[in-house]
C-alpha cells in the first residue's frame, strides 16, 4: 500500500468520537493543533445514545446516571445548558433473591439478618482490600497474584455462606459490572470498585454515582462536544488499518488515509483488534486487548401513564436473582407525568437473551417487571430494549474487565502508549472508571500527553 | 457496498488455509464441490511452519509432535511419503523448581518424596475428575457452575501444599497450554485435558502424543493438502467482511468478492473478530471469541555439534519454573549428527519477553539451557526462536483457550453453525483438541456437516 503518498495529514487522528475521543479532540484543537476524528458509527456519542420511545418520551439507551462528583459531566451539563433532573430515591427498595421478596429502605439491608449481615461484611471487607490496591498500578497490590488468581466467584463462595447474600451480591456484581462474578479476579474487582469511586455501601437507594440524569439524553453531552469540533468529525469512516513508523502513523479508512504525528485510539478495548495493526501490537498489548472482554447487558424501558410505583410506597429500585432482570430504576423525569422503568438483564443471562426475538424478550422482561412491582408494572404504554451486545460498533456494555490473570501479567499496559499511538476511553480511566466521567478524564490525560510530548521533541 | 454483484460464486468458501481449512477443502473438491481457501498469509499451513537455523538445519517453528493415536496425521505422513522420526526418550528428566534441580527417569516423579506424592496426586484427581466432563458439552458437568468459576490456580493451592509441586504443576500447565493456571478455570481444563486425550501420567519421558516428529517440518502435511488444492487457494487475501444471508455468504478480501453457498471459518479464534461481520454475530458466538484469548509461546531452538546431554545420560527433557524457559526437549533429528534443543517460553513470560529485543532473548534463554544441560547448552552453532504472540495472523499460540466462567455461558456454541458459517480449527475438535490431529479432523468434521446439509436441502 502507498496510501500515506496520497494521505491527508492532521497533527492527531483519534480513533473513535465517543466521550473519550471528542474531549480529547477538543483539548487539542483548542491547543491550536489541527485534528481529525473517525468515527465508525453514523453518530457521534459511542456508549452515550438517545433514544425515544412510540411514547415520544426520550431515553436513554447508553450511559445515563451522573454522580455528584462528576465535575467534568457537570462542567459540560452548565457548558451546554442542559437540564440535570436528581434521581428520585424516596420508598421503598425491593430484592428478589433466593425464591423470596424482600423489601427495606435500603437495598443493602433487606435481606433476612443473617444474610444482611453476611452481605454487609463482605461489602466492608472488599471496602478494606480495595485500599491496599495502587490505583494506578494495581498489580504491585501485596497479594496481587493470588488475588489476581482467584475470581470473584470463589471469594464470594469462601466469604458467604447463605444463599440470599451470594445471590444478592451477584445481582450487585452483574448490575455494576456487566459481568458474572465468575469471570473476574478478586484484584480486578478491587481495581475497578477502587477507579469508580468505591462502593458507597449506603444507606439510601440513590448512590453518589447516581445522583442525576439528564432531561433528553446524555447524546447531549457529545453532541455538544461534536459541535464545537465541526467538520473535524468523519462519521461513518471505521479505521480499519493502523500504521506506526517512528515518526507518525498513518490511519487508514474505506474512504482515505490519514497521516499524523499523533494518534489516540478511544475505542472499546475489544475493538482495538479489529484494526489491523502493523506492525502487529507489543505481544502485551496484545494479549491485554483479547483479555478484556466487553460486559454484557440488555437495557430495557417501559414507559406508563405514571410512576404508580411511588404511590405503593417503592421506590422503583429492584435487585433480583430470581428471573433475568437483574437491576430495575425509576426512570422517570421529575417535568413528565409519565412513569418509567428501566431495567438491565446483564453477564451470562444477557448473553442469552441477546440472541432471542425481541418479542419474546419484552414479553420475559415485563412478566419479571410485573412480579416485583405489580400487575401494572407489566402492561406498559410502550417498551423497547437496547441489546448492546449486537450492536456492531460496541460488542457489548457497558465496559470491558479484564479477565482473571490478567492484571497482573497485561494489565500494566493498559494506559502505555505504543511508539506515537495513545489509549483512552473509561476503561483506561484512574477516576471514575466506567462512568462517562472517567471517559471524559481520559481524553484530558491523553491530550495532555500527546502536547507534553509535542513540546518535549518540539513540534 | 455491492460487491455480491461482481463477486466469483463457488459452493464453500473456506478462511484459513491451516490444517483444519485445507482438509475440509480437500474432503468437499473430493465430492465434487467447486471451493475458494481465502489464506491471509503468503504461505499454506498456519500453525504447521518450516524453518531452518544458519546451520541450514530445517526446524518446526509451530506444531512439531505427533502421537500414536494421531491417525489422521500419520495417514497423511504415509500419503504424503514423509519420514516419520522417534522421539528419543532415553536419559533421566530434569526439573527446575522451587530452586533446586532434581533429576529422574520419570519427571514426574522427580521432586522430593512429598512433593511428588502431591502432584501424583493432583493428576490423578484430574484424571479422575474429567471423567465426570462430557466430551460434547462440558458445561453440563455435575459441577460446572462451580468448576467453571474457580481458576486452575485456586484449585491448586487448594490441593497441593509444597512450593516444589506446586511449581511443577505450574510448569506443566504452561508447558501443555501456554497459559497461566490463573487464565483459565478448573472446569475448561478437564474439558481440554479431556479432549486432548488425558493426561497420561506416564513412567517414561515420552507420552503418548509425542511419540514422533517430521524428518523436514510438519508444514509438510500442510503442503501436500495445498499441492491437491491447487489454484482453489488465494494465498495473501484476508477475508476482512464476511455477509450472511439465508441462502449463503460473501466473503470479501482485499482483492475481491466471493459469494459462496457455504463458508467454513478455520482461524484461531480471536481472530474471528477481526473480520467485520455483517450482520453483527449472535452475542454468545461473539461472546465466546472475545473471551478465547490465545497462549502465549517462544519457541527456542539451539543447535549443537551433538545431543551432547545423552552422553551424561540426559534426556534431554526438562521442566522449569526457575528462569522464563518452561520445557526443554531433545528436537535432534535421528539421521543427522547434529544435536537440537527445543525451549518453550510460555505463559506470562512469553507474553513480556515476546517484546525484549531477540539478542537479549537468545541470552536468557541460552543461560538457562546452560544451567539445566551443562555449559555446551550455552553455547551453540545457531539460535533461533519463533515469537507467537507476534505472528500477524496467529496473534498467540500453540492454542486459544476460554477464561473462567466462559465454557458455562458461551462455551456450548463453540461448534455452533452461525447461518451457512462453520466453526472449524483444532480449538473444537472433540478429540485430539490443541493438536495437528484436532486440526484435521475438525476439517472433516465441517466438510461432512457441510455436505450432510446440501444434501438436506437439496443443493
Amino acid at each position: 500500500m502507498t496510501a500515506s503518498r496520497t494521505a491527508e495529514r492532521y497533527d492527531v487522528g483519534v480513533v473513535g468520537a465517543g466521550l473519550a475521543g471528542l474531549t480529547a479532540a477538543r483539548e487539542l484543537i483548542d491547543a491550536g493543533l489541527e485534528v481529525v476524528v473517525l468515527e465508525a458509527r453514523d453518530r457521534v456519542g459511542g456508549r452515550t445514545a438517545a433514544g425515544s420511545l412510540s411514547t415520544g418520551d426520550t431515553i436513554d439507551r447508553g450511559a445515563e446516571w451522573i454522580g455528584a462528583d462528576h465535575d467534568r459531566v457537570l462542567e459540560l451539563v452548565e457548558e451546554f445548558d442542559l437540564e440535570l433532573c436528581e434521581q428520585h430515591g424516596a420508598g421503598v427498595d425491593r430484592v428478589a433473591v433466593a425464591g423470596g421478596l424482600f423489601d427495606h429502605e435500603d437495598r443493602f439491608g433487606a435481606l433476612p439478618e443473617e444474610s444482611t449481615a453476611e452481605l454487609r461484611a463482605a461489602l466492608e471487607r472488599i471496602e478494606s482490600l480495595r485500599r491496599d490496591v495502587p490505583l494506578e498500578s494495581p498489580d504491585e497490590a501485596p497479594d496481587a497474584e493470588r488475588w489476581g488468581g482467584t475470581t470473584l466467584e470463589s471469594w464470594k463462595r469462601e466469604t458467604m455462606a447463605t444463599g440470599a447474600a451470594r445471590e444478592a451480591f451477584d445481582a450487585f456484581v452483574r448490575a455494576e459490572f456487566t459481568v458474572e462474578p465468575s469471570a473476574i479476579s478478586l484484584l480486578y474487582f478491587l481495581a475497578a470498585v477502587d477507579a469508580g469511586g468505591g462502593l458507597e455501601i449506603p444507606g439510601e437507594s440513590t448512590s453518589a454515582t447516581q445522583e442525576y440524569r439528564l432531561a433528553g439524553s446524555t447524546q447531549q453531552l457529545s453532541d455538544g462536544l461534536a459541535d464545537d469540533l465541526g467538520d473535524a468529525i468523519r462519521l461513518s469512516e471505521p479505521v480499519r488499518r493502523l500504521e506506526r513508523r517512528d515518526d507518525g502513523v498513518t490511519l487508514e479508512t474505506d474512504d482515505g488515509a490519514y497521516a499524523v504525528s499523533d494518534a489516540i485510539v478511544a475505542v472499546p478495548p475489544p475493538l482495538i483488534d479489529r484494526i489491523d495493526h502493523e506492525p502487529p501490537l507489543p505481544a502485551r498489548r496484545q494479549g491485554l486487548v483479547q483479555r478484556m472482554p466487553m460486559g454484557a447487558v440488555i437495557k430495557c424501558f417501559a414507559a406508563y401513564e405514571e410512576p404508580f410505583w411511588r404511590e405503593d410506597g417503592y421506590s422503583g429500585s429492584v435487585l433480583a436473582t430470581d428471573g433475568i432482570v437483574t437491576e430495575i430504576a425509576d426512570g422517570t423525569l421529575p417535568d413528565g407525568d409519565r412513569g418509567l422503568l428501566v431495567g438491565f438483564v446483564a453477564g451470562a443471562d444477557a448473553l442469552e437473551w441477546s440472541d432471542r426475538p425481541a418479542a419474546e424478550r419484552q414479553k420475559r422482561v415485563l412478566e419479571e417487571f410485573g412480579r416485583y412491582l405489580g400487575p401494572q408494572a407489566a402492561d406498559p404504554l410502550a417498551y423497547d430494549d437496547e441489546v448492546w451486545s449486537k450492536t456492531r460498533w460496541s460488542a457489548g456494555g457497558y465496559n470491558a474487565a479484564m479477565t482473571p490473570g490478567t492484571l497482573t501479567t497485561c494489565g500494566d499496559v493498559l494506559r502505555e502508549p505504543v511508539g506515537r499511538v495513545r489509549w483512552a476511553g473509561s476503561e483506561t480511566a484512574l477516576e471514575w472508571r466506567g462512568f462517562m466521567e472517567g471517559a471524559i478524564r481520559s481524553g484530558e490525560r491523553v491530550a495532555s500527553e500527546i502536547l507534553e510530548d509535542r513540546s518535549a521533541r518540539g513540534s
